[in-house]
């Protein structure tokens, strides 16, 4: 499938100017596969059984900073050397992060007191918008892992669209691949600057992708009602007065998600793919639940993505097909890089539901990325990721 | 409207017959409406002003019983003669629910030992299945708000398919007008025995019934994706620890309340009309919001379906439609009888979402069966259900 | 009870000047105390059934300030005509609290620009230390019952200690009457200004200034552990994701309620009492629960304070003892204005544990505004009171 | 330290006889203890690196069990060979607890059904009382860790009066070690059979029994308000209905973990300690606070008490004080075997107040087994440990 994929965005590639034209430019492809010299030149890192990786964290002071440090403590190869958090800096992360006062880590630094000459790689944990810009500034020969949004859109057209200001490293976006680790693999490991999906993106493509490549679901009507736990955003609206016993819809067509998501199923499609997608925050620290209403091609069964599901993500560590009528439940894979999900039949004649969990802090954000670093530096993916979920 | 739609049910009745032969259970209608005799002839009561009614609540010792009983502290004519609770009978109430110990009431009696001789009226929150049994068996001048499922829907093979056994009492079945207030309030008014709708169903129908009726929606792909707080059943998965931080979808494709649900849109339909219905369990104690997913009339908009609730629920004190692009919150009517309510377009165009909350005790449940029972007796239809929304 | 309270008080002032001398600043008595024509010539207000009483709520963007409009919705006498709200002018209150948009209620405006000529009586719900300048320039004429702590420290020293400026209104603070209603009912009818106790303070006082008064305990080893649901402060720590599922304490030391609960007992005491104090912040948006660990006097056993406290509260509305080994629960007085009671035998012998629940927002907050405005302006006390605790 | 005690112990051995007489029976100390010739014969079990010991887990269905699994799912030599669970013979474990159905295990079977031949070691997780008579029955060369009580108390008068009925195993547990790690080390590394502690009694005891050893509070008034997440128990208590947003004291005088603490205070203290225990529910999965309101010794400060916790614990892996004025949150070693303590001085002169945190399912159950069990079979303490807490 993996092959499949690249092959079908190496076709597509060959017709991008026709596909620009026609005014479908979340088609358009990036430079880094489009460039055959990079993928046969890039020189694979390979990093050594028990040779350490120095590893910088910028923006450290937030939840998917404190998310890296959590899941590097059992990392036996990547080593903290740097952590920056601008408004912290100078404080211990320990005063910062109490639930990791056990690490021995170093002290926090404004990035630009930051010294990354013994670093080999970084996350990149810092707002949208700021990151291009920082990240352009940074040594060439760093492997960087991003998490903010800034390099998931491949048209920086759509990017000024959403993000309110035109691309400030339009040049690096092109040199980014998209970080879902079980589609794009293969271009992850060579590559030298990931952007990490985010999290909604990466529970609904992990089931769609293969699906729509299949074409065993129409592309028209794609129904998504996704349920999140809460970012930490200081603001009132994420109290917990605010939001403790309830749920909420919000950004109903508009939330910055929703055109990730679509460049990800319209590749997969090869044509322009437009969702229904509905967000909604609910009541919990951690989790996401994506249930996705889908018309089936016709002749095609609710077993028949299940099936095909299965045996796509046969062997995989960190995607899980539910048994039976076996329901995913975000409380079953909170603190691990698992996505569980399972296919249901509809009440409707040719349609069916398909359910997927993820933690939204680890698979959706800091798992995925250590997973990425991982393939990165030519490690075992699952190198950090081994927490089994928190139950109850 | 509401005489629409007697009419309607009048219309479809004549033909009930050819309806029934090509298996539409669902269209066929109650001989209640389907007697004019009894709509003219019910002498419609008329409690005065001051006059007390005497009030059982029947299995009293659950959360709905104890709802009604909260609601009723601030009733100033609904006075609680007898309660009953079979396991606790002879206990305090105020010993099962420490919260209402101020209020002065009767002690929790068994069943058989109850003495109905001076009650006017009952709220029936008994355990479906059992309350078929037991208000055949109660004295025939008694007004009744059934809160079970056992007289919700009108066709009795529908009702055995989905509770795996004969309906007891079909004749009360036929008596049994379903009481979604704001939408069959004259059938109401006139009725001895009401069946309240269930939650789901009454979050549902109350926006749809009415875009179903002005045909602005299509029947075919309703897809509704409902959150529900916790309800009380004593079994392993209501515990804290397996429901607390977390949300699953349950009862995916087999949930009771579809049929009713479909009941009530088909006879708005006037044709046989299926659901997607996939209901959902999240960390909450009370709440419920429902998100539906509709297409449009062609040249219809979101903004003819916004106001055309907001025309149908002016005046109403209980259903409000939110300004503008506000979202409804279930947080924001906890402990009220308010159903709120609110319409989006969707990025699929043609499509769109409309979003109603209600808090599943109140308005799903005893708050509904208050305003039913104040209908029955002739008093103003929010008498007790004053209790503004409790947030934070 | 409360005729030996005033007593006391007046015992005390007859030797002030020696109290002050000796350093115990918190036994200083109030002017309007110590000025005997004000208590005979203050000209109890007297509203009559029907009459309006035009009311201001200062302030009323926050959360005590909703609460004050949850409750005045069912209050048949009070009627809001002025809201203020400095960042929020012009707004809709509806539009900053959703929850409440069926009320008909005033725009909120900029309190320089709030119309006074009209309005009677007045609830401050501003911030500490703002509220001092604020109420100094309201009309002379004008009821007020002031939610922040400005008023609640009799000894001016004291509060500047504590909040960390001189206090910018002393005269006022003379004339303010703190408002523990159970327990200085008799003052507070006559007051004009009424200075609202804090949550701590009255779920810890109502059960030990009986006890202390009628030296059923000593006056060593307080011992007060208490938790509390969280408070609105837009800041980090407050956020959902630092609160969720788990406690902590804070203010170990340093409580502000510290000083203000030990005036209280001090009173009581006829001699300065110093408390053992440790707050613990809990999820939840609602309820707090005082234990209190005692030595009793010499002979004394847990069922004499239990005793006590029934005969002390029976006829209260809002003051409940538990009966026999019932806990009170921080849910089951959630939403109302009552205060749940009990005393249990400790392990130790000649100690008891005292347990108090309120909800921090009714009684200790905006319901025992209300309760005291009701008293002051001569009225039921337990007019707009009347909700019953919503439970679950 | 640890000498010491051993010490002490054995000094009390030696009268042991005269404490029997006067009625002091929670002084009694361990057969194990006493017999000197076991204390040098019994040979030390040490697993050389890269060797598996097989292990069963005896009640796996419970949540002790499924934390076990969790742990032992990162131990690189603890293999799970045997799991037992009566009610869900037959079944996978991935069915029971699907958040670990990544984990290969074997099926539950019924405990008569239970193959131990293989077996080095058992986790006991099976409910109090019938767990010693299962342990009675089990091959004798097995290493077992109880994480029931039937074994904790010494005193089987003791656990007569507590737990309702004759013990059934009075001979092992006299061979039985009180498995608090940190403080009985040398002889849990020797035991065959460990009665690992309770939650309460361990994060308790922690900071407790290095002071009192020490002298450096009295024994007298020593006030433990403790706050725990929700068991498991299926009873409607522990609905989430009936838990969420709340906080509710309960067996305030009859907790069983009471006789627990006393046993382990009244042995540091060579004399009886009655303490004031009122544990609090509180709604939260997992995390316990337990905060200890103590008198010092005369001219003991508070910075004497956490200079001499520090030194105790300098070291430790799992037990820390927190630096300054951090107060130990429960959030902040959720998931892991971590108990984070610190002492802060009291309003009161001469009084202090320790509060310590820890994971009620980790190092209150399942992880201090675990630890246990490393040290019984000679491996590194924190071997299946490492997991880091998980906040948000």
């Amino acid at each position: 499938m993996l092959i499949n994929f690249l092959g079908s965005v190496w076709l597509q590639l060959t017709s991008s100017a026709e596909f620009a034209e026609v005014g479908c430019p979340s088609l358009r492809v990036r430079a880094s596969v489009s460039s055959p010299q990079k993928l046969y030149s890039s020189k694979t890192t390979q990093v050594k059984s028990g040779e350490e990786v120095q590893i910088a964290v910028l923006g450290a002071s937030g939840y998917t900073g404190a998310e890296i440090v959590r899941l590097l403590a059992n990392h036996p190869q990547f080593h903290i050397k740097v952590m920056t958090a601008d408004r912290k800096a100078s404080e211990q992360f320990g005063s910062v992060f109490p639930h990791l006062i056990t690490q021995d880590l170093p002290n926090l630094v404004a990035i630009k007191d930051a010294d990354f000459s013994n670093v080999d790689a970084v996350f990149c944990c810092l707002p949208h918008g700021t990151t291009q810009e920082i990240i352009k500034g940074l040594p060439k020969q760093l492997k960087i892992v991003d998490l903010s949004a800034d390099f998931r859109l491949r048209d920086i057209n759509e990017y000024a669209e959403w993000y309110g200001h035109a691309h400030r490293a339009p040049e690096l976006q092109q040199e980014a691949v998209y970080g879902l680790t079980e589609v794009l693999r293969d271009e992850i490991r060579n590559a030298r600057l990931v952007a990490n999906p985010g999290c909604y993106p990466t529970s609904i493509q992990l089931p769609l992708v293969p699906l729509i490549k299949a074409k065993l679901i129409k592309l028209s009507n794609i129904i998504i009602d996704a349920k999140s736990g809460v970012r930490r955003g200081a603001k009132e609206a994420n109290l917990y007065t605010e939001i403790a016993e309830g749920i909420h819809a919000y950004g109903i067509k508009g939330h910055r998600h929703a055109p990730e998501i679509e460049q990800g199923l319209s590749e997969a499609a090869k044509s322009k793919v437009t969702i229904s997608f509905t967000p909604n925050l609910i009541c919990m620290k951690r989790g996401m639940q994506s249930t996705m209403f889908v018309e089936m091609a016709p002749g095609v069964t609710a077993g028949d993505l299940y099936r095909h599901l299965k045996s796509t993500y046969e062997g995989e560590e960190f995607v899980k097909l539910l048994h039976g009528s076996t329901v995913p439940h975000t409380r079953h894979v909170v603190g691990s890089n698992y996505c569980f999900m399972n296919v249901f039949e509809d009440r409707i004649p040719g349609r069916a539901i398909i359910i997927s969990v993820i933690d939204n802090l680890v698979k959706g954000a800091s798992g995925q990325a250590v997973q990425n670093l991982n393939l990165m530096m030519g490690l075992p993916e699952n190198r950090g990721l081994q927490y089994q979920p928190l139950f109850p």
